[in-house]
């Protein structure tokens, strides 16, 4: 009788703590959709900074208008890390032309790969093909010295995870300049890891080898590199460009961060954010703008709703993720230095789009609390909850705090790589509505996890 | 131990069969993401044809295009099915002004409603707001005589299903004119249906009612709505407008049919479609060019593959689903009077936006059987699978079929009021890959349900 008794109770006040639940994700929903500040602020951070590459005066005019920003919020602290930076500048010349045999000159769209030397003036040289780098790997290097090599491979659209289709090609921008400077080529374009057929060259790190010879490194758009390919497949071809850009010594720069204190547990610490270093073309709006306004937007709901959080709520506006990962790598071990207890991070860093939910990169146990989190979603037409990635600038937490469990929000992910990297990644290709959406799943989560763990 | 055998054999055949739909099914996405035509046949939709509304030359011109297309494609049977549609044109004169008390004129964005009655030159009368159609009905008739009513009802954003959010407003747009005019007013005007706030003003049906005076009844752009409203928060307002739209009499039009006949059962049919007609402003991209091509290219692929479907597959482009619903009338009674059993429709009117699954009008065992297919899809992440709205072309067919479950095919609807009924749905709304997903998902239902009923 008096377990009966419990139990009953128990299970009222498990009712009850739903219905509170399903009421305060309810008022974060509305928060973000109908009084939302998200959109307009990704308007600003993309139409009044723009691109901001790690170490550009973009880059910190970015970190002032973030603690500016955020000091508006009214969050109890807000504050710079100092980080240091790669400093890589595209320069002013960037201009590629096709030669063919018969000697028609066609100019083509490209952009130099993040971190690759320059020409020195114009270079020509005959330009030769291959699908994949395997292949180049497996040539004699009689056929490459000298020239110029060309991979194009292109991402396979039949994959539904677009991403996966991404890190299929990702060799060909990373190690492309490496393996083709080993084979005595002058320099290595590839295809741009992108999935429309269109004019857009898309731009990414790559990286050398301090064994071989640095050598300019571009990337052509794929409506190029398909005209490009065409011609190859007739007759021999030249290919000419000229690109300025250059490394300079480290910089100095910031993580930008702010903080609602924990009212019971204030040295354990949820993290969130995204990154708000982009490449130096379009407006960094997907990546990763949408990520980093998507955390900030999520915090201030929950400070308008005077949410008194158990745990340290920190939104991390991390730098340097797309080159180098300073921010996200000095984080990690600056919090473990203070003595902090990190509890969960959360990362967004797939774009804009419409929420699909959340990928945990963690335990079988912290999947089954993700999973729990299923019915509290299922109003807002999420699904994924399952195991997967977190992402880069979270990264380095479960490094030297085992066992932290690390959130990737999870949006559509079909229209990603149309933006990653190009200069179509502009504020008008992020529909306010799937931002809003993503504010407000990201805000639900943190709220689930800080009151559960 | 004859038993056990059997069931061996019988599980045998049941992986072996899974094994069959799950390659069928890749197949089918292959073609649709590597070899699509869908993309194309859009843009020749949009671009070569344009808007085409019930009765027009376009429409005219949309329905040769698709018989040419299907014909083309190389069905067993391609032809055109004769219906009566109404036939409105909006003329050359659309213009409206706000006037404000201080003698301000400022212009606005508006579209007439369709089926609207003209102004016969200039209209201009004191406006007058109501946010909600029941708050006019209960008001004094001597305060809305000879002025314009302005319903001004904003959709709900906070909704996440848009489609619900959109049946709120509808009553302003389908019934204003009427209510209106039953107090004495001389025009509607209402809010455009429509989720941002932006110049476009979102046209759609409205209806009149013989007991009353037919007044005209436009849309304003959300933005200009709100500007409207801002205005008479601080003093009365006049509103002046010109349209000459009328209506004509009935014209002669077409639903445009391709058939793949059944091998076994040929008078069973597998009804799928969308609507031709589209609204007169944009291109009718998103309403329902998405929808028809989706059919289009659902039915091409399995030509492609040289499926042998059991049953009947026909693609029916319904016209005048968007003012009368003629098409989808006409096509049930006819295909009843030819002694067609009817058993299973689907349709795609709801953008051409990512897949996210089928909404069933149906029974309890026929959702059983639609569940029973998640596991096909969720490769390809299709998650919704429950009970819903099949379409309003197909609807007919459950009045004189009874018993026919209603598919709705189920894109996210997020971005859809962005466009709907606007001059921004446009072919560079709707995204290649999405739509491309759309066409994969309708061509594997359409697969499963032949072979499985």
């Amino acid at each position: 009788m008096k377990i009966l008794f419990l139990f009953i109770l128990l299970n009222t006040s498990l009712v009850f703590s739903q219905l509170n639940d399903s009421v305060f994700i309810r008022t974060i929903y509305n928060e973000a959709l109908s009084r939302g500040k998200s959109h307009e602020d990704l308007r600003e951070l993309c139409k009044d900074i723009g691109a901001r590459l790690s170490g550009s005066s973009e880059a910190e005019m970015a970190i002032q208008w973030s603690k500016s920003k955020m000091e508006s919020y009214g969050f109890d602290k807000v504050y710079l890390q100092e980080i240091k930076v790669p400093h890589w500048e595209r320069g002013t010349k960037e201009s590629g032309w096709i030669k063919t045999k018969q000697g028609e000159i066609l100019k083509v769209n490209l952009l130099a790969l993040g971190g690759s030397v320059g020409t020195d003036g114009l270079l020509e040289a005959e330009i030769i093909e291959f699908k994949h780098l395997d292949d180049l790997k497996k040539v004699d290097p009689l056929l490459v010295k000298g020239k110029i090599v060309f991979l194009n491979q292109p991402m396979d659209e039949k994959q539904i995870a677009t991403f996966k289709a991404y890190g299929g090609c990702y060799p060909i921008r990373g190690d492309g300049a490496v393996e083709a400077s080993k084979l005595g080529a002058v320099a290595v374009i590839i295809r741009s890891l992108g999935l429309p057929i269109d004019i857009h060259p898309h731009t990414g790190s790559m990286h050398y080898n301090d064994s071989v010879k640095k050598i300019p490194a571009a990337a052509l758009s794929t409506l190029d590199a398909n005209h490009l390919s065409e011609i190859l497949s007739i007759n021999k071809a030249f290919f000419v460009f000229e690109m300025d850009c250059r490394s300079f010594p480290d910089a100095v720069s910031y993580n930008v961060i702010g903080e609602i204190t924990g009212s019971v547990k204030s040295n354990e610490i949820i993290t969130f954010g995204g990154h708000l270093d982009s490449w130096d073309t379009g407006e960094g709006a997907h990546d990763d703008g949408a990520g980093v306004i998507h955390c900030l937007e999520a915090i201030r709901i929950l400070k308008v709703m005077k949410y008194k959080p158990k745990h340290t709520l920190r939104v991390v506006f991390f730098m340097n993720e797309e080159n180098g990962n300073m921010g996200g790598k000095t984080y990690a071990t600056w919090s473990k230095e203070k003595g902090e207890i990190q509890i969960a991070a959360i990362e967004s860093d797939r774009g804009g789009f419409s929420p699909k939910g959340f990928e945990l990169d963690g335990t079988d146990e912290q999947l089954k609390l993700l999973q729990s989190f299923e019915k509290n979603f299922s109003p807002y037409e999420l699904s994924v909850f399952e195991k997967g990635y977190g992402g880069v600038d979270i990264g380095p937490l479960n490094k030297v705090f085992i066992g932290i469990p690390l959130f990737g929000f999870v949006p559509d992910s079909q229209r990603y790589f149309d933006f990653h990297h190009a200069p179509s990644d502009v504020f008008e290709s992020v529909n306010k509505r799937e931002l809003e959406l993503g504010c407000a799943a990201i805000g639900s989560l943190i709220y689930l996890l800080d009151i559960n763990l």
